[in-house]
C-alpha cells in the first residue's frame, strides 16, 4: 500500500450561485486545486467526483465524464473520470476512491472533487431529491424528510441524555461564529442562541437555524504518492487513515438512533489504521447537517462520552481554543452544504489548518485533523485522518 | 500493486421483472455470487455497486448503503458500500474500483455488482433518464436521444466505409443466436437479417432490432487477492488489466464520430498493462447498445481494421467459431441491458467461458477474455482483460 499525500486544494465560494452553472462551478474548483498543486493537465491520471443527485438537480448523470470534458481533460488526454455517490457522503467517498487509486499504484496524480448545484430547482424538488438518500420505501414514501428524521434523533437524545434545545442552538452559534471568519461561507454572520430558538420550527425540536442550508458549490483536492509529494509542494498533508462504514438505511432498523453505528465503526477503523486515539486529533470537521448531528458525531467519534455532547458544546470545548475545535470552517451549517462537495470541503479545511493558511480561524498547533462525512441519516459514514507529518 | 482474482459470479435472469423489486434483484445476484465463491458475510471488506439512475428509475439514491443493508451486511457488520456511476459504464467502473480496493491492500474480499430496474417507469421517463447520460445542455435538451446519436454514428460509418444496413443487422442476428443459448437472456429467440430490416425504424438507419432493450437485472462478482484465491475456488480468473478513458460527452466535439477515442485509449492502456495484443484475446464482450456500436467497438479495440467491422461481422468472424467471438452472452442486444449491471455481466460471461461453464455457447480454448463497457455515446470506456492463468 503506497502512502498518499494531498498536494493541492481549492473551494469555490459556497452559496446561491445564480450567475454560474454546474459546469462553471466544478471547473473553478478543479482548476484552482491544480494551480495550487502546480500540476498540469497532462500529469493527471484520474478524476473522482462526488455528486449526489445531478440527475435530479440539473438533469445530468454521467457527471464524471462531463467534468473531464469541461475541464479539458477528455479530448486528446482521455483522462479517466469516475463519479461516486453516497448521498451527502459522496465527497468523502470520492476522496477515498482517489486514495485507493494512488495507493494501489494504478494512478499517481489524481483529483478528488465534489460538486452540487442545488438552487436551480424548487425547494419541493430539492426536498424530494434529498429524500432519495433515505429508504424510499420505508421513509421517503411515508413523507419523512431529513429534518423529520433528525428531529426524531434529537427527541430521543433529549429524552435519554437531557440534551436541551439551548445546547443544540450552541452548535449553530459556534459554527456561525467560525463561518463568519471563513471567506467562502454561505452565511457570514454571527447568530445567538436566542436567534436559533426564535427561528421557525422545521421539525420540532429543530428550528430552521438548527438546519444546514441548500447550497451551490464545489471543492477539489489533488493527491499524489507521498514519495513524490515534495516535488510539488513544501507543505504536503498526508493521509493517515481512510475508513468507511454502513448502517441500516432506515432509522427504524437501528438498535439506538442516538448513536450512528456507521460513525462509530468508521472512527474505530480510522484510529486503528492511524494508530491514534481521539486525543491525538487537533481538529475535526464533522457532518453537522443538523445541530443534533454534530452532538451525536462528537460522541460517536470518541471526543466526549455518550450523552455529554450538548454540555461539552455549551462549555465551549468545541470552539476555537477549546479541547477539540469542531468545524472551524463553519461546518455545513454556516459554510454551507452543497451535498456532493461537503466531504471534500472538510478535507480542504483541514489542509488549510495544517498548512497554517486558515486566516482568522487558524488554530495553534494544528498537526493532525479528522474529517467525518455522513450519507443520509447515517447509512454511510466516512472518516479520514490527515497529518502534517508522514 | 497486488494481483486480483475473481472467485465468484452470478447473474439474475434479465428481462421485464414485474414480480420482483429493485432490492430483490440485487440481493439475488449478490447472494448468488457469495455462494459461488463460498464466502460468508463476515469475510467481506467492501461492496461496489454500479447503478446509473436509481434516482430516476426507482426514486432512490444512496444505492450502496441500501444494498449493504438489504444484503444483511450493514447492521452489525458495517460493511462499506460505494455506488459508482458512469451511465451505462457504471458496472465496468464498479469492477474497476473494486480492483483498486483489493490491489491497494485496503480491502481483501470485495463484491463488485451492478443493478438496474428500468421497467417500473414509463418509456418516456426511461428515455429522459437515459438521455441524462448525454450532454444535457447540448444534446438532451435539443431532443437528441441515444438512438438518434448512434444513428448519426451509423450514417457516417456507412458514408465513409460503405457499411450497410445488412451488415449492422448481422450483428443483431449473431447476438440473438448467442443469446438463444444463454439461459438468462431477455430475448431467447433467433432472428434473421430480414427480421431486422423489416422492423420499425427508431432513428434512421437504426431499426428497433438494431437497438438493445430496456431491462431489469443484476450481476455480481466476488474479488480476492490473487495470492489467496485458491483458498476459495479451484478456478480463479485473474485480472490482467483494468483501464478506463474519457472522451468529450457531446458527439459534436469529437474529431471523428465513427471512432470512440475513449475505447481506443482504454484498449491501448489495457494491452500495454497486460503486455498483450488483440490476437492474444480469445473472446470479447463489447458494448453493443446498438448494432453500429459493436462494429465500431471491434474496430476501435483493434480486432479488425477501421471500416471493416461490418464485412468482418458478415463473414462470421465474430460468431462462435470465428476469429474473435464477440458477445457470446448475447450482448446487450439479446441478453439485455440493465444499464448499471451490464459491465458486470460482461465479466460474468467471460468468467463462465474461461471456467468452461458456458454451456451450449462454450468456446474451445477460452483462456483470455476482454470486456468493453461504454457510457453514453463514448464519453466513458472501460476495458478489462481476464485470464485463466495468473
Amino acid at each position: 500500500m503506497r502512502d498518499v499525500a494531498i498536494i493541492g486544494v481549492k473551494n469555490t465560494n459556497f452559496g446561491e450561485k445564480w450567475d454560474v452553472s454546474f459546469r462553471d462551478i466544478f471547473v473553478e474548483a478543479g482548476a484552482g486545486s491544480l494551480q495550487d498543486a502546480g500540476v498540469a493537465g497532462e500529469d493527471i491520471d484520474g478524476l473522482y467526483v462526488g455528486n449526489m443527485s445531478g440527475g435530479q438537480f440539473v438533469e445530468q448523470e454521467h457527471i464524471g465524464a462531463l467534468i473531464a470534458d469541461y475541464s479539458g481533460l477528455a479530448k486528446n488526454l482521455n483522462v479517466p473520470s469516475t463519479r461516486v455517490e453516497a448521498a451527502c457522503a459522496s465527497g468523502g467517498l470520492a476522496l477515498r476512491q482517489a486514495i485507493f487509486g494512488v495507493a494501489s499504484g494504478y494512478q499517481d496524480i489524481v483529483v478528488a472533487a465534489g460538486v452540487e448545484k442545488m438552487t436551480d430547482v424548487s425547494s419541493a424538488v430539492a426536498s424530494a431529491a434529498l429524500a432519495a438518500a433515505s429508504d424510499r420505501e420505508w421513509e421517503g414514501i411515508m413523507g419523512a424528510t431529513f429534518p423529520g428524521l433528525y428531529a426524531m434523533i434529537a427527541r430521543l437524545h433529549m429524552h435519554k441524555y437531557g440534551t436541551t434545545s439551548e445546547q443544540m442552538a450552541e452548535v449553530a452559534v459556534k459554527n456561525h461564529s467560525n463561518g463568519f471568519l471563513n471567506p467562502i461561507s454561505q452565511y457570514r454572520r454571527k447568530i445567538t442562541v436566542e436567534d436559533v430558538l426564535s427561528s421557525i420550527l422545521v421539525a420540532d425540536p429543530l428550528h430552521i437555524l438548527d438546519c444546514s442550508p441548500i447550497t451551490d458549490g464545489a471543492s477539489s483536492l489533488v493527491l499524489a504518492p507521498a514519495d513524490i509529494a515534495h516535488e510539488y509542494t513544501d507543505t504536503p498533508v498526508y493521509i493517515k487513515a481512510s475508513s468507511q462504514a454502513s448502517d441500516t438505511i432506515s432509522l427504524h432498523d437501528r438498535k439506538d438512533i442516538t448513536t450512528l453505528d456507521s460513525t462509530v465503526a468508521a472512527a474505530n477503523r480510522a484510529y486503528e489504521m492511524a494508530k491514534m486515539k481521539p486525543n491525538d486529533i487537533d481538529l475535526v470537521e464533522v457532518h453537522d447537517c443538523f445541530t443534533i448531528a454534530e452532538i451525536c458525531a462528537i460522541e460517536d467519534l470518541g471526543f466526549v462520552k455518550k450523552g455529554q455532547g450538548g454540555s461539552f458544546t455549551q462549555e465551549g470545548e468545541t470552539s476555537i481554543g477549546g479541547k477539540i475545535p469542531v468545524n472551524t470552517s463553519g461546518g455545513l451549517k454556516s459554510c454551507g452544504h452543497p451535498v456532493g462537495a461537503t466531504g471534500i470541503k472538510q478535507a480542504v479545511e483541514v489542509v488549510h489548518q495544517l498548512r497554517g493558511e486558515a486566516g482568522k480561524r487558524q488554530l495553534d498547533n494544528a498537526n493532525i485533523g479528522m474529517t467525518h462525512n455522513v450519507g443520509g441519516s447515517g447509512a454511510t459514514a466516512v472518516v479520514h485522518i490527515l497529518a502534517r507529518d508522514r
